[in-house]
């Protein structure tokens, strides 16, 4: 069966693996360690204007993340944190680094089942090492062409990425978890998209849905049932 | 004329630009910062380990750094480090990130004489979006086929690298100031190496020259000379 897409592009973050719950965590930890100083509240505020401070500066992961948590630890007590809560932030970082590669339900199978009939792609932003590190663990390398670790996933990025491998965005499909990174900047190319919402979404990620009837705009609850929208997508008309 | 070589490979920090005199630096009012708890030395010895020990979680880079300059000022302060001390190592890892790309001399000519004939590769590791940003400062960017940022630099890497790029392993040359990184994992895949040693070396890239009469083996004093050099490898014999 001839196919509508060249390529398939998955991200990996909350699409193949969990990875948002690993962060929720270490934000509860971090917010008991400052609970003597200020509400859990007004800690998860600070510490996402940290992050969105600091985003220039650092990019994404797991690393940006440690260094904006231990700012926001210095800056809510007035500089009075002990060391070894300093210590015991960075000893969180490294926790989320090791910590094991959980697939989503369906993930490992889908992927399988679709690297028999397209090429895939997986695309993802972060710590270098650390996502290769989660490629390797996950076992799912073995099913993609071609792992690209990208510092942000914009509309021009997507464009130069598909140009290197030469597929035409309208040939192209994306799956993943963020509208602001999945989605809006594939559809904006003129390729598609399938949104696959994960349970929990950091609010940088976070955006509005595309308008009703977006062409190439596709919503799942889950990766399970992306091979039928796929044969229903290419059934010819 | 025709080339013993189908691309050109440089490696970047400390080959094209300024780097590890910014780590240097930085090391210096780190130790400055420590100056009432250790000596230099031992505080110089103490940031290797945690370096070193650290390594395999969170790779080579700024952020790398400035997490074990923040362990190693917990550690050796016995957790009396103050807050402000700590917020000041932050900020040091963001001048680092924000410094100005500073080329060393002969880069941009070489680079620019160079590119007319040859594919160049700009081969470097680091975190992805510093790595992305000096190369935008570098004004260099221009003359590259593809830049790759790769999480270490080792034989099956480059091996790897040069497979996708369908490039012989024998008609590949790199450029370096890194024996470890840049030389020796190349030499050992049968490519050729130019050794162009920087006038600082972090202890972590330094390692022993190659033997003596080692095919494929080129040190220069500096980047200026390439041209010639690579003028005399592909003169008809």
């Amino acid at each position: 069966m001839s196919s509508r897409f060249d390529a398939i592009g998955f991200d990996a973050d909350d699409t193949l693996w969990h990875t948002e719950r690993l962060y929720v965590e270490v934000q509860t930890r971090f917010k008991a360690l400052l609970a003597q100083y200020h509400s859990p509240d007004w800690i998860e505020a600070r510490l996402y204007e940290a992050e969105m401070r600091n985003l220039p500066h650092f990019g994404y992961g797991i690393k940006a993340f440690a260094l904006s948590l231990i700012e926001t630890a210095v800056e809510l007590t007035e500089g009075r944190v002990a060391g070894r809560d300093v210590q015991a932030i960075v000893d969180l970082a490294k926790g989320m680094l090791a910590a094991e590669v959980e697939l989503l339900e369906h993930a490992a199978a889908t992927v399988a089942l679709l690297a028999e009939h397209y090429p895939l792609l997986l695309i993802t932003k972060g710590d270098l090492r650390d996502q290769e590190q989660k490629i390797a663990r996950s076992g799912l390398a073995e099913h993609f062409r071609q792992i690209e670790i990208v510092s942000d996933k914009s509309a021009p990025g997507y464009a130069a990425l598909l140009r290197r491998h030469g597929i035409a965005p309208e040939r192209f499909l994306m799956v993943g978890n963020s509208l602001r990174s999945d989605i809006l900047p594939v559809l904006a190319l003129g390729a598609s998209a399938v949104y696959v919402p994960y349970a929990l979404t950091w609010l940088h990620e976070a955006a509005d849905p595309p308008p009703a009837g977006q062409p190439g705009f596709y919503e799942l609850e889950h990766l399970g049932r992306l091979p039928a929208l796929l044969d229903e997508i290419d059934r010819p008309a």
